[in-house]
Order: structure tokens, then sequence, then C-alpha cells
């Protein structure tokens, strides 16, 4: 399949190595950033660009993982250059596809449920892509190709999606904050932050044996007030992560009462 | 070494193996649950025993692995029955030291940062343990057998112990409540969990390569308004995790500001 990407960011990036990986033909990749294309472009055998209005017609899907809110100006500009019977599809968790339709006859979702990062290679066969289409054949277009690139592949609808990027929310973002919480509090009193690591670990670890209700430990659930009390008094220090403590103490204490 | 392990919970069982697995000799093993006490002591070639005035004084280290409000009066007990001069230490990350000299002469803590289930087998090679006592001598022996048990040992303060114990509520208890979260979003929603799997495992791998902060995405960095606030509309429906919400998009916002 021919393929052009729009947008070489941390979704971009990996996406287009993964392609190439499994035989995919990216014909150009598209970033504002000059620099950014040409390095993906280099290393994909496929063309640089950094003018939508360049973007050829010959390909067959058109990707566009771009943030959120460029989404449509881009889908609207593509079509605007030719591109409005193509099947363009965003990467986008909490996008829904519908407005795409008021340029484009074929389109949808091709979200890669996981966080990248440039600087850290992506272990494709342990993340998950959700697909989505307006039409059946295009979903089977993109469902064919996403098993290319990972052993678990769902259809998954805009509703769907939206609730599960609000879960992603959660599980990734949210809890590399409680990481980093933990990090700010060792540094300030000068103790080594590695020190916590295998904690986090095996709080991950757990997970393959139960559910996380199940495995859930601490002073919250031991309703240990004394304790609660203590790490108050030492979080009058950090007013934010002091709110944090008592919100989540209160949600484990509810959602066990 | 002779050791007397009092309590039989989450700790004392893996510590009680442990001790046993590099050749110590737990001699005696208390839990006020017979069953459990003789499980344990079974498995260790240790004697079970379900009342304090039955252990021995003839041991050289007794590890009190209890409830963290009911420590002081277990070594208050202990020091009754006539060891009032043996060395004797508690496993608590929140508890300080200092109150168990009212009873004893020699005491300390013996307390390996991990989250343990009786059904998870422990993994000591990965496991910090923080020792401390009221003397140089007692530190130096828990210090040696803390290295028999893991490659990384510490030696923490009241102090340290407690800031530390306040770190791991954030990365452990807490974050594993964020993952709870997740799946329940999951289950009412009828998505599976198991979808957000490999994304809470990169999370945490990415720990490797880079601190927290260099590593937070999402929509609270990005400040991306149009995505929280689709959000907030989709927590009405739960209204503990709307505000946990809200607390750690703004803390997120706070500290890259």
């Amino acid at each position: 399949m021919k393929i052009v990407l729009i947008g070489a960011g941390n979704v971009g990036y990996h996406l287009g190595m993964r392609l190439h990986e499994v035989g995919e033909h990216v014909v150009q990749v598209f970033s504002r950033t000059p620099n950014r294309a040409e390095k993906l472009a280099n290393k994909i055998g496929a063309k640089a660009c950094s003018k939508l209005s360049k973007i050829k017609a010959s390909a067959d899907l058109y990707i566009v993982a771009v943030k959120d809110d460029a989404i449509l100006a881009v889908v609207k500009e593509l079509a605007s250059n030719g591109l409005q019977n193509k099947l363009i599809v965003h990467t986008s968790g909490g996008t829904g596809i519908g407005e795409m339709g008021n340029y484009v006859a074929h389109f949808g979702s091709f979200y890669p449920l996981q966080t990248f990062s440039i600087t850290k290679k992506a272990n494709w066969a342990a993340i998950p892509i959700c697909v989505d289409a307006n039409s059946k054949k295009s979903r089977k277009k993109l469902k064919k190709l996403a098993q290319k690139i990972s052993p678990k592949t769902y259809e998954i609808d805009d509703e769907q999606r939206a609730i599960l990027h609000v879960a992603a929310v959660f599980v990734n973002n949210f809890s590399n904050h409680l990481f980093h919480i933990g990090a700010t509090i060792c540094e300030k009193e000068q103790l080594p932050f590695s020190i916590l690591k295998p904690l986090i670990e095996e709080t991950v670890n757990k997970l393959k044996i139960g559910e996380p209700k199940a495995m859930q430990t601490g002073p919250a659930i031991r309703n240990d007030q004394k304790t609660i009390a203590k790490h108050h008094e030492y979080l009058e220090k950090f007013p934010d992560f002091k709110k944090i403590y008592e919100e989540l103490t209160t949600s484990i204490q509810n959602n066990n009462a």
C-alpha cells in the first residue's frame, strides 16, 4: 500500500518507522518543520515535504498524525488540494471522525493506544491499534494494515475511543505525574528516586495476577488515620500534592466502602 | 543468626521465606491466627506460636511485622516477657523507632520498600531494604542481614523513612488506584481493561530513560482545553474521578508553568 504520512512527531515518527519495517511503502512524509520531515523520510525511503500543497494524490492512504486541534484544518486543505476522494485517517484518541466527512468521502481513525517518545524504540508487539472508518470497506482496509503492524487490533468507534482516551489519561498521564511527585519528594529530601523504582515496577507487575482493586494496599484502604494525618502534615510544603493526596485517599475509601 | 518472626501477613510471610532461603535460622513464627503461623512455620522449618508469651528469649533478633498501630503493644509485651535486652525491629515505613526505646534497650527498623502479596513471589534482587537502629552495633548487624537478602540496602533514619513512605503512597497506592479507575471506566463501557495494559507498562518502562517530568504527555501538559472539557463532561458520572482529574490536571500544569 502507498501511504503518505502527515506529521513526524512522536506518533508519526514511530508509525513511519514501523510501516517501513513491515514492508509498506511510505511515499511521502510531511512536517511543517523541514528537518523533521527529512530525518524520518531519509530513514524510511520516503520523500520529505513541508508544504501540504506538495502532497501527491497517488497514494492509497493518508495518515494525519498532527495535534488534535490541527487535524480538521489539515484534512480541509488536503481535500481542497484534490484528495477529497482518498482515504484519510487521523491517529488521535480524543477526536471523532465524523467532522472529517465535511471535507472528504473516505475517512477514519488509526489510533495506536500507546505513549511514544522519539528517544525510545516502540515495541509494536504490545501496542493495541484501534481502527474505525465511515465504511465497511475502509474499516477492512485499515484493520488489515493494523494487523501487519501489531498482533492486537480492535475496531473501536468514536464513543469508545473517547472513553479509552479518558481512561488512558488516568493510567498513563496521571500515574506518570504521581511518579513525578515521588521523584520531587525524594529530590527535596536528598533521597535517591531510584529507591522507589522497584516498587513502581511491582505495582504494574501485580496487574498480571489480579484486578487493581484487589491489589490495593496502604493507609487509605486500611483507614489508618494516624499515618494519613502524618502524611497531611508533611505535605503542607506541597499544597498541590496535598490536595491530590486527599482526593485519592477519599476515592480509595469510597470505592471500598 | 537465630531469628523470631512476629507476624505472618504479607511482609512477614515473604520475609520469612527469604530468610530461610538465604540460610538464616527462623526459630519461631508468631501469628495471632494459629493457621497462618503454622503455614509459614512449616515451610521454613520454624516452630509456630500464637501467644506472645510463648516466644523464647534465645534468639538474636526479633522482627515485628505487624500492623503499624499494633507495633508498640507487641514490643511492650515482649519486653515484659523478658526480651527487654534483645534486638527488636519493626518493618514499618511509616513508624519511627524512638518509642520502642521506652520498653527495650536495642531496637531498630528493617523496612523492605516493596508491596507484597501472599499470592505473588517476591523478587528480592530488586527490593531495597532500609535499616536503622539505636546503636552503631545494631545497625551494622541489621545491614549485614539486609545484604544477605537483597543487593540494595540503605541506612535510612526515621525522618527519611517517613518521607519515603509518603512518596511510596503516591507511586504505589495512588497509581494503583488510577489503574483501578481505568479498569472501572473500561468495565462501565464494556471495553477490555487489557487494552490499557501495554500503555501502563510503557509508562513505567519510560522511567528507565528519563525523569518522569520529561516524560509527561497528554491534554494537561499540552493545555488542550477542548479535550479537557470533553473529559470533564464524560466524568460527570464519576464525581470522585472527576475531582481527581481536576486536581491532577492542575498540578501537572502548575508544575510546568
